[in-house]
Order: C-alpha cells, then sequence, then structure tokens
C-alpha cells in the first residue's frame, strides 16, 4: 500500500447535494483528490453536486460508508471540525496548526482525515469524540458563519499553501531583468551630466545627496535594464534629441 | 481622520449581486467592514446580494463609486488580485503576504485597498496598473477555480488570522486543570502497588520501565485532574472496592 501523500476529506451525513459539490470544488482547488461521504441525505450521486461542482467532481475520488466509524476506520489519526468549542478536553487547532501536524503525520506514513458535520448541527460529539484533535478556523467572533463548501475552501486552501509553498513575494520581470548596479551607474551619471549642463544643482554640496536620493528611488523600485532604456529615451526626448517620427 | 485599522475591499464592476453579498458574508467572517462597489451592473442595492450576505451586508458599510481611480483615490497602497499573471513587472504576494504588507502600512497610518475585478474577466490589466502589487492565491495550478466570494473569503481568512492571532494549538481543559506531577506520582504509585499486589510484574527490573513508560501515556495525553480520578474510580471497580448503587 502506497504510503498517503494527503488527508481525505470526510462529510459526515452531508444535506445539500450543492454542499457536497461546492467541497469537491473547493478540495481540488487546494490538490485534494478523496473524498468520503457518510451516509449524505439525498443519496448518492448527486445531480446538484455535480452542477455546483465546477468538473471537481470528476476529478477526484469519492467513497461512500454508511456510518463515520466505518469512514475512518483505516485512519490513524482524524481531525473534527466545528464552529463551536465542545466540552471536552480536546487540543484546538488552527487550519494552519492541523495541516502542519497533518503534513507531519503523512511523513510518518500515517493515513488522515479531516471530518466535517452536517449543515445544520455540525458534527455530533460523539464523531468528534473519534478525532484526535478539533481544527477551528478563527473568524471574527461577532460573525462566524461559513458554510460548508466555505470551510472545507479554508482547509484545503491552508493545504494548497503547505504544498505548492509559494514565496511571500515574488517579482516577475518576464525577458528583462533587474538593472545591474553599472547599469545605475551608468544612469545616474548620464542623469548627473544632463542636470549639470542644465544648471540643475544650485548648491554644489547638495548634489551628490540628491543623486543618492534618486537613484535610492530607482533602486527601490527594482527597475529593470528595460525600464532605465526607457527613462534614457525620455531624457533624450525631453532634450529634443530624438527626430519626429517619420524625419530621418 | 481617524486611521485605518483594516484594508478596504473593492469589487471592480461586479456582476452578479450573489456574488455582491457572498463577498460581504466572507469580509464579516474575517471581519472586514468596509466595501467599496465599482458601478455593479445591476445597479445598487440589490434583493440578491442581501439574500446572500446572511446579514453581513447590513453590518458593513457599502459606498458606491463610478469608476476605479475615484475609489482608490484616497488610498496609499492598492492591491490587485488576479488568478492569472498578467504580463508586467509588478511584485506578486500571497494572501499571507499581502496582509503582513498591509498590517505594516496600517500601523504606518496608511490606507490599503484590495481590488476584486469581474467575475467573468478578472481584472483589466489598467486597474492592476494601479496598484502597487498583485495577490495570487496559491492553489492547485491543475485546477484553479474560485469565484469571486471565495477568492473574498481566502483574502479574509487571512486578515482574520492576523487579527485574531489564534494558538496553533490549545487544549481547552474546562473547569478541570491539567494534572499536576504529584497528581501524576500518587497515580502510579498506587497503581504500581496495586499491581505489585497482582503480582503483574514477572520481571523486577521490568518494572521502574513499565511504570514509567505507563506514566508517558498519560503525561502525553495531557490528562487532567478529573481525568486521573476517573482513572482511579476504574481501579477501585474493578478491584470490587466500589459498592453498587444503593448499596451503602
Amino acid at each position: 500500500m502506497m504510503a498517503d501523500t494527503q488527508p481525505i476529506i470526510v462529510l459526515v451525513n452531508p444535506q445539500m447535494g450543492e454542499n457536497i459539490g461546492a467541497t469537491a470544488r473547493a478540495m481540488l482547488n487546494g490538490g485534494l483528490k478523496t473524498l468520503r461521504l457518510v451516509a449524505p441525505r439525498d443519496g448518492w450521486p448527486n445531480e446538484k453536486a455535480d452542477a455546483m461542482s465546477a468538473g471537481a467532481l470528476e476529478l477526484i475520488n469519492v467513497e461512500l460508508y454508511d456510518t463515520t466509524a466505518a469512514a475512518i476506520a483505516d485512519c490513524h489519526a482524524v481531525y473534527s471540525t466545528a464552529a463551536m468549542q465542545r466540552d471536552m478536553v480536546k487540543p484546538i487547532l488552527t487550519p494552519k496548526g492541523g495541516v502542519a501536524d497533518i503534513q507531519t503525520r503523512l511523513n510518518q506514513g500515517q493515513r488522515t482525515a479531516i471530518l466535517f458535520g452536517p449543515e445544520r448541527s455540525g458534527l455530533h460529539n460523539q464523531d468528534v469524540l473519534l478525532s484526535n484533535a478539533m481544527i477551528s478556523i478563527p473568524l471574527n467572533p461577532e460573525f462566524s458563519s461559513l458554510n460548508l463548501g466555505q470551510a472545507v475552501l479554508v482547509l484545503a486552501y491552508e493545504w494548497s499553501q503547505s504544498v505548492y509553498n509559494a514565496p511571500d513575494r515574488v517579482l516577475p520581470t518576464g525577458k528583462s531583468m533587474p538593472a545591474t548596479a553599472a547599469q545605475f551607474d551608468n544612469f545616474c551619471d548620464r542623469l548627473q551630466t544632463l542636470l549639470e549642463e542644465k544648471h540643475f544643482f544650485r548648491v554644489e554640496e547638495m548634489k551628490s545627496i540628491m543623486m543618492g536620493n534618486i537613484r535610492n528611488l530607482f533602486v527601490r523600485a527594482e527597475a529593470t535594464d528595460q525600464e532605465l532604456n526607457t527613462l534614457h529615451g525620455i531624457f533624450s526626448a525631453l532634450l529634443g534629441k530624438k527626430k519626429p517620427p517619420g524625419e530621418f
């Protein structure tokens, strides 16, 4: 048996087909591909689920179970989701904390599952008790109102973050590259010469400070070589050194 | 003017009222309370938006603008959201990176806004160009399909995480407390005595190892004082030392 590489999503007694479809769509957005359904109210398959899933239901595995116990029987660690705190001594994890815990367990070869309860009531306490920990989404305490698909989306999003691991910030520069220090030197030297010719610097000792600040502006913008070339062209145009179109 | 404490959400030319309602609901779940609408297709107010918002529209501020430029005119930093990378040299942040950046700017007294485009096309390039950075949600590259309300939810969730700052793991113990070391001592000492009386330990030198492992199990479970008391009661019952109910 191949070790699992991601958690199983378990919907316990889901009521509306639309929400099963929204769950599938949310899951696949996060790259999650195994869904277990425990006794869905309106049976299975379900046309409304298909319609809501934006094609996701065809791309994930859906397994049907009669009871929660059967759906998690082969799982080494189970997480329950609940909007309300229950009166039990059970660890409460954030989605981020839960995903980190799941990743650790997957690396140890464990099978994991996340339980979501029916729309109206949420998970029953007896199902929560079966779980190792609860996952609770930190929301506005004065307005916490996520539907089933939205709750699955938050978990799937945290999962996706842990997998795709995008850098918090990236600057795509396409075909151009950030300007090199020598290109900034060249740009600033030329600008300084032009400004000297136009008697821009009234106070000699301010010259290097001003040029430093101007360089700082363009360095901070992470100007590309192409952008510096455009600025060179602008200077030439302002100086009247470029010929109007049509002239040679 | 009071400094802003949270980003403004701007929907540019939203098409369906339902999505404006879903946006309001998503926002308020994250505690976000200012929504600016740029020329919504079906006008404003919108009954379908009300129906979809689960009451959130009545609890947030909605402001109407004719153009994106007008909606962001008073903002010091603007973030655009887009599913697709655009052909421009513009920083791309994750939702988490974007929220961190927004928090930093709010602390500096800046007003910030996050732009979301119309459902079908997403933001036009000219609107993206007005922004300081793009925010892109890291999703399954083979299936990235979030609707408007879902995209807003992910941002609102990240915002909420940064504000409510829940610990990644907490163990609520209710009225009881985690057992103290002395309570574990007492529990283990009693168990050892009982097991000695029943000749449980066949090999004397294994005794302390076994008792250490048993203590480890209950310490690892972070057993509460109440739970240890329950276990004490179970031992007494197994020994026949508890009277049946009704007997005194």
